[in-house]
């Protein structure tokens, strides 16, 4: 067997504006594509860092603004952590799994298990007490109303990925997964797919939205680069209908509570 | 702040051919770059997919070879699964961590935490009695091997990774993993990294070399497609003496056993 080849380009836009409460991201998205000499076409895959969704929807919360209850106080104490953002942390948890020195790893509301309830304190302006960055209350919905929103726009049949960095059971460093989808696969189903003997695979399904959100994430930069969006072309999308809570395990079957 | 763009590719290469036990990985490498009409350059990633590894050192076993010891029968009816597999498994395994119907999760005597002990079963010629494919005995050096002799014979300094599928806590879907890496970074160390506002990040390592499975893997197909190597161009690589291994976390610190 001789396969012929595949190729995909990652292209991750310069040049977009720091992002503010309110501001129309579709808009941004645009003007971004614009502004790197491309025009976005069927099939595109367009991945945005979560930190510019949350700010444009406004889930950025002063710590100032916070009165932790005796629970976020205690646990608090028990991580070395400011007890207000604690608070937060409690807010956005369904569970607490774990609690260490300096992190408390939820199961976030969203079902995503996440360190801290993925709130994050870095790329984010600070005023004098500290400001948080909440995960959008929606990143599914809110991928949705991108994608949406530029085809009204364009013309285009665009996918959207929203995405974080996570920290891994068993693994050391972050990795990109998705946290929103629209317009392709979260996961890829190969059940019933041969492979190049005609062999069932035994994998039965393909996490498809975090490879893409990975991928992404090797190019935009973790620290000062200012690289948010990322272009992907040539990327099979699978499925249309997708989303991001696809990619999660119900608690009840997982085998690591 | 407007940063400028980055961008990278990711071509699987068509026609690799079905790499057999003793076949020589980089003779294979540099003549299916060619035949896809690519020269190698400094900087650049070769991924290759575990399984041609695997192959060429000669993992492959024949099920009809292995005699099951006492456990690994007992196991096998505990799971549903053929003995001699099952015994494939155990002596891969450092620790038995999860037993379900159809599913053994071991920490593989790599450090990875794996159904399975990694052993695959598919893109494998079957006899009659069916074929288990084990990992390589030492990716890592399996990569700088290869790395060694591309160089030698290219004068190019490509950094090489060897990728499995991975099924993860908490998420469906199956993802790209680093098993070998030479001539990048495993990790990414973010310590001491400053943001867009100046403030220190608060991640500290990024997985670098997953993310660029991650990405490879989302264009290699899991399936019948035949294209088990990638080259990637235009990311950046890191440290250049990283290893797979570095990704591993310590089972001693880690909260989720």
């Amino acid at each position: 067997m001789t396969a012929t080849s595949a190729a995909a380009t990652l292209l991750a836009l310069g040049g977009v504006p720091l992002v503010q409460a309110g501001d129309d991201l579709a808009t941004i998205m645009i003007a971004a594509c614009e502004a790197n000499g491309e025009t976005l076409r069927d099939g595109d895959i367009l991945v945005l860092a979560q930190k510019i969704v949350s700010k444009a929807e406004g889930r950025a919360v002063a710590l100032a603004t916070v009165t932790p209850s005796p629970e976020a106080i205690d646990l608090g104490a028990q991580c070395h952590k400011d007890p207000r953002l604690t608070q937060l942390i409690l807010s956005e948890a369904e569970t607490v799994m774990r609690v260490r020195p300096g992190v408390i790893i939820v199961r976030h509301r969203l079902g995503l298990v996440l360190a801290n309830a993925g709130i994050d304190q870095s790329n984010i302006e600070q005023d004098g007490d500290g400001i948080a960055l909440l995960l959008p209350v929606d990143p599914d919905g809110s991928a949705a109303a991108l994608r949406q929103s530029i085809r009204d726009r364009t013309g285009v049949d665009v996918a959207v990925v929203i995405i974080d960095s996570l920290g891994r059971a068993w693994r050391k460093g972050t990795c990109g997964i998705a946290i929103g989808v629209a317009g392709m696969g979260g996961l890829l189903d190969l059940r019933g797919v041969s492979d190049l003997h005609g062999r069932q695979l035994q994998t039965s399904e393909l996490g498809l939205a975090d490879e893409v959100a990975a991928a992404a994430s090797l190019i935009m930069g973790q620290a000062g680069e200012g690289r948010p969006v990322v272009l992907m072309r040539g990327i099979d999308r699978g499925p249309t209908d997708g989303r991001a809570t696809d990619l999660i395990r119900e608690p009840a079957l997982d085998l690591f509570p």
